[in-house]
């Protein structure tokens, strides 16, 4: 990922798509841990280690229904020779204190209730009569309907080996081990092992909050009606769905008008929710582009890596980019181009990797597999310049669908991959092998 | 996934997980389609052809920032000799009523801007002085700061053929062209298109809204302190992260007291905001089994496929099974085991694709995979019951880890597949291959 070259410094020079990208990563620090409700937390990256406060099980208890007896009570028992044992009471799950079973005597156990004293083994309710008399039970009825079940007598068709049908206390695990490491991305079964041993909050990374401003005076709400020489703003839209989907809590900023003023105002009132500020538009080299005219001069002097930067890639799409820390909190910004193929193309490069940075992720970047190009022609490609084209990828191939226009979201639409072609390659042939970033 | 056999009927009789899967996933339907806001309806099954109402683009603009110009006028104009044309003015994206370009004429144009009537293709601004009389331009400087560059002279230092860095009218999509298929799942890239053709609302099956129960009166809140014979809550936990992580609106309510008064009536308060309801524990053979006796009777005699119906499946773990529908609506409910590793295991198996099926996808489950297992012993499996074993998957391998106990959540928090041992199979030697449930 990163380059031996040093960084371009004349206004012309363009920046590898790396040395972009590796100045963005060294810039974005994982945000400051949170004590989080466990719910909360899910998908969040764990910062602490957690050790078991308490062994699970915590105590000896019934893996059956059944009831909890002596062993040598029911040595020999069969079926035709039943061991008859007094039943003394239940043991519910949840009791707090169990009755004592002595010699000849059995208590009526539920799954997840703990082993009376007394008691060595349970026996399943379906290998005896389960107090009826009859011949064996197939299930206990309902206490609330047959309390008399926890009294009278049951005959037990088969014999136990001590700490039969018994979850040890600690069998799962024990107090003073440790549960999950630092770094664990917390999903279900990792929720399910923190509840288990009572762990109602957790301290991890937060979910980064990021608010996306699209630009422009063209730009029109969807469901809107559409004035002559506008166009609908798709990509606060789409950056706010794919930022979402990257594990950020997104916010959408609708379009702001081409006025310096204004966006810079716009963007003072969001710094207050946000991590990362992402902005579409104006970064190019036209008289209107106002995120370049906004954010060129409002960093602090005086504090070393304040203000936005704005630079050109060796990337088509997404030439013109800008990066750099705004406001008070030096909170990261992401300037984007505006023509949806390369916001969405620089969203999936540069701001994905950010926000799993944020996250505290160590996995920042989507899968890359080689494939080979299935197509009717020659994938043609700037010389100079990192072509990300956009494409269809399945078992192994790759098929390009659209051109290579930043403006084609149709195409966008049903690609799932984007085909990468390096900056030395003016033109890729049909049954080459060829790098491709997946998508979702 | 279907079997032949006909369904089991006496009490005893084993269902066989498919079985179980078939007749839960031909009771659940889709959810019925609503209108929602674009950025609600991601993630989302769409059920309407959608048809684009306005071009796009919507009319000729430019792909650059530069010049518009006439092809004539530019025709053989090189560094040394370059075209002089008599700047008109702007055309900013959004522009309306833009000037019009006449002979030795040009209009200043951004990105994205209006081709203006007269003009015939756009210069690059690089290709041209900027207006400023010196070399060739690198931008154009902020309107706001320099607005005579609206005015005066341009040079031009290249030609341009007709139509060039002009994108056509429709060159993206055509008005009357379907932008998405009925069945699409609307990720970012359909969200920028709906969007770019001006949707602000869309016509999709909504997440149902899953309410996830566990029962217990053994069970305690992660955080408070934990009494004797009690353990905490994990399955209410664990299924509502698993619930949204399989794309539903997840509400976890708390334990409830194994008392079947008391669970009814929370069920029946749920009901108002269930698509799904899903319990854990109390279906089993105990005397305490409370949600199966608040539940066994519950349905309609006069409603087919109405009340709940309780099972014994043929797997490990997850033997003991409820499914059925409740209340007015008939809403599904799924009753799960109370082991967590049961109820987890089951949740994977039956929650996860009805939930699937409920928001109109129709890939319902977890991709399987053939792996080898590497193990230091045999896999023990009991006679005619499918197992499913927590395991650790990569690169075609896989390990088990913990045993088969339904109480082992520290191993299932350490797993991230599910290894299948199918029924008819009592152990399985390491090295052999074997089916793989891949999980996350």
């Amino acid at each position: 990922m990163s380059s031996a070259a040093p960084r371009p410094t004349g206004e012309d020079d363009l920046w590898s798509v790396d040395e972009h990208l590796e100045d963005i990563l060294s810039s974005v620090h994982p945000l400051e841990p949170i004590e989080l409700q466990l719910l909360d937390a899910q998908g969040c990256v764990l910062v602490e280690d957690v050790t078991v406060p308490v062994s699970l099980p915590p105590f000896d208890n019934s893996s059956m229904d059944g009831y909890a007896v002596r062993v040598a009570d029911v040595e020999g028992a069969g079926e035709e020779f039943p061991a008859v044992l007094e039943v003394v009471g239940d043991v519910a799950a949840g009791a707090d204190d169990p009755v004592r079973v002595g010699p000849g005597q059995a208590a009526r156990i539920m799954t997840g209730a703990p082993l009376p004293p007394g008691a060595e083994a349970v026996v399943p309710v379906e290998w005896t009569d389960g107090g009826l008399g009859e011949g064996p039970a197939t299930g206990m009825r309902a206490r609330s309907l047959a309390p008399e079940g926890a009294e009278g007598q049951v005959r037990v068709h088969r014999p136990v080996a001590a700490r039969a049908h018994v979850r040890a206390e600690g069998s799962d695990v024990k107090a003073g081990d440790r549960a999950l490491e630092a770094g664990t991305i917390l999903g279900p079964p990792q929720i399910a092992l923190l509840a288990a041993i009572g762990r109602g909050t957790v301290k991890v990374r937060p979910r980064p909050r990021v608010v996306v401003v699209s630009t422009g005076s063209e730009l029109v709400q969807p469901g809107e009606s559409l004035g002559g020489g506008r166009i609908y703003d798709s990509n606060s839209f789409a950056l706010t769905a794919a930022a979402r989907d990257a594990g950020a809590i997104a916010y959408r900023v609708g379009a702001v008008a081409d006025d310096a003023e204004t966006l810079r105002s716009t963007i003072e009132d969001q710094l207050i929710r946000a991590d990362l500020l992402v902005t579409t538009g104006g970064v190019s080299v036209g008289a209107y582009d106002v995120v370049k005219e906004a954010l060129a001069d409002i960093g602090d002097e005086d504090v070393a890596g304040s203000g936005i930067e704005f630079r050109k890639l060796a990337m088509q799409p997404g030439k013109p980019q800008g990066f750099g820390a705004i406001g008070p909190d030096h909170t990261p910004l992401l300037a984007l181009p505006g023509n949806p193929v390369s916001s969405y193309v620089s969203f999936e490069l540069f701001v994905r990797p950010a926000i799993r940075a944020l996250m505290g992720l160590t996995d920042l970047h989507r899968p890359r597999v080689r494939a080979t190009l299935k197509a009717d022609k020659a994938l043609r490609s700037p010389k100079g310049r990192r072509q990300f084209l956009r494409g269809r990828y399945a078992d192994g191939e790759v098929i390009p669908v659209g051109g290579a226009g930043s403006h084609l979201v149709a195409a966008l639409a049903q690609a799932d991959a984007l085909i990468v072609v390096p900056e030395d390659l003016e033109s890729v042939e049909p049954g080459t092998e060829v790098e491709v970033v997946v998508l979702g």
